[in-house]
């Protein structure tokens, strides 16, 4: 078992790596405050897993909440269905949230923790590899709403993330692949080793090889854990974990919630990213190849559907978190391993790139 | 005018308190990020104060949003029509809301600032006394749910609170009397002085003379502003700020919404606290009288109403935030001017209170 630091001061926290510790008792422990605990996860996880983190509790006072699962169910309306549940139970400000699932699950029960009472306690236990690697780390929590992705949320910090990776047996392929996505992106975003490593061992990752896919976890929460603790609410360094995501997260909301992973979105992101990195001058057409090449040769898509048109991903785009005063920052490349936030680019070089990816 | 500083490091901000506060345009500045800014206010505020604001915002794309008046349109509901409004307007993570109104506006639009986007700028320009007193300062934002008060929300601060006194001269007797129950609340608190002042003056700041009513809201910023600075999140001494507010929001949630004013149910809760401490021998009869005869004589209520039976009294209380693994904390009073948060009653004492409340 592997064991990284969150550190944030008061608000540090453990992510524990490994396998079979849904059922370590003592890993719970730390970051339950009080007596009560609710569990929030998805119809698809709690056949799977919800029993056995029942019995790792048997201490507390332990209720569970089963919503359906999926990105499009990831609402202010469901959201209130959890504050209901915790009225309903008359659970005060001791009482601790677990969300066990995906990104989805995590981002809805760190959300309700962050705003019941004003805050209460909450620990993830990410059982998708995207939530293992990105989401369940660093405290960004939130909902969708039909405009844009995440647009309503809080940072609300964890107590404890509790990765067990043999919750990753029974994911699907596609689910992986799309877990890979951010995999990769840590290598092109700040971590070249990590990237020609990641070259390397792709397919044992892919095969679930315990030792390729635990180090490419720890590896992924590493990153991430340095960039948090230097910037917990992204006032700059942290909006580089974006990269791919303005551009992912207009297929996402294009497409409608749920029709293309989160993973696969912002893979196609990267490449539309990289794209536009080369036609400013700022990686050569080789670079450029070698992003969409990694996350080709991890079976994600490299190009956007093409069910939005140009104009319709230009809106999408003008609508995400990471516009300032009506002007698009994106993070971009410098080198693989180097990225920037920036906004040194032309709308017609933006278009360019959009119209492009499609062909 | 006069200006208090909340003291909370990179989070300070000031409060000005005076007249013709409204128009003075270098008030607003250093708290507008951006060029955008959302005012919200409600069709009771907006006809008489929402063009005067516009007018002092001349340097900025000002838009406005006009919601319903009264507590009980303080839910999560009316707060996602904020959310589309933001998004309509494509407002990005450098805009600035304003929340002019009273207490239920700031509450609401603070916490739609912490939630867009995981947090934006605001400003909280209170029009009653009671949110100028009170519930605009130290970044308590929320909304109700139907099982209990302020139940959903965040610790979010704004950056600046302009409490333009002129303002007072619209509010209501009723309204009046209701922020009166705030300022009561300081000199019972901690303030022995204060309440000696005020039971002097009390007829001058009824009457609305503005010299006492501008000592009164001053005095009591200063107590609110030094609580909060010492303990922002409540995990302590700010606690002492709820006295008898567990009884009051009973009586607010009892009733529905809206039907008693926040500060009529905290008058009658503080009777109530008052009680109490005396049941349980903290006070003498004299001090219980006294704290009694200076609601009255404010005009407010001493007694709950009588809709609410003793069970459901408890019932209510039961659900409130300052229940800690089932068991309720309570500000009692030591004196007058000195209150701690306690577990030292009996549910007897406590039903003997609310039993006498009624005859």
């Amino acid at each position: 078992m592997a064991q990284l630091t969150i550190d944030l001061n008061q608000r540090s926290y453990p992510i524990h790596i490994g396998a079979g510790l849904l059922t370590n008792t003592s890993l719970y422990a730390p970051a339950i405050a009080g007596r009560n605990v609710l569990i929030v996860t998805n119809d698809s996880i709690a056949p799977l897993y919800l029993p056995t983190v029942c019995e790792a509790l048997t201490d507390y006072h332990v209720e569970s909440m089963v919503l359906p699962d999926g990105e499009k169910h990831k609402t202010l309306a469901v959201l209130e269905t959890i504050f209901d549940k915790l009225l309903q139970l008359r659970y005060d400000r001791s009482c601790t949230l677990i969300a066990l699932g995906g990104g989805v699950i995590g981002d809805m029960t760190g959300f309700a923790a962050a705003s019941y009472q004003r805050g209460v306690n909450f620990i993830q236990i990410p059982t998708t590899l995207l939530a293992q690697v990105d989401s369940s780390v660093g405290g960004k929590t939130g909902v969708n709403h039909p405009l844009g992705k995440n647009m309503i949320g809080a940072f609300h910090q964890p107590r404890a993330v509790i990765a067990d990776t043999d919750t990753l047996s029974t994911l699907s392929d596609r689910q992986l692949r799309a877990g890979v996505a951010e995999v990769i992106k840590y290598g092109l975003l700040i971590d070249a080793p990590f990237d020609a490593w990641l070259r390397e061992h792709l397919p044992a990752v892919l095969a679930r090889e315990p030792t390729a896919l635990s180090y490419a976890i720890e590896r992924s929460c590493n990153v991430k854990a340095a960039i948090v603790a230097a910037d917990e609410r992204e006032k700059g360094q942290r909006a580089l974990l974006n990269l791919g995501h303005t551009f992912g997260h207009a297929i996402e909301t294009g497409m409608g919630y749920g029709r293309w992973l989160h993973g696969e979105a912002i893979a196609a992101g990267m490449c539309m990213a990289a794209d536009l990195s080369h036609r400013i001058g700022w990686i050569n057409a080789q670079e450029r190849q070698a992003c969409i090449d990694i996350i080709h040769q991890a079976g994600l898509p490299t190009k956007p559907p093409a069910d939005i048109s140009e104009q319709q991903f230009l809106d999408l785009m003008a609508q995400d978190k990471k516009v300032r005063d009506h002007t698009l920052h994106l993070v971009l490349l410098k080198a693989i391993g180097h990225t920037v936030l920036t906004t040194d680019f032309s709308e017609a070089q933006l278009r360019e790139t959009i119209r492009s990816s499609y062909s």
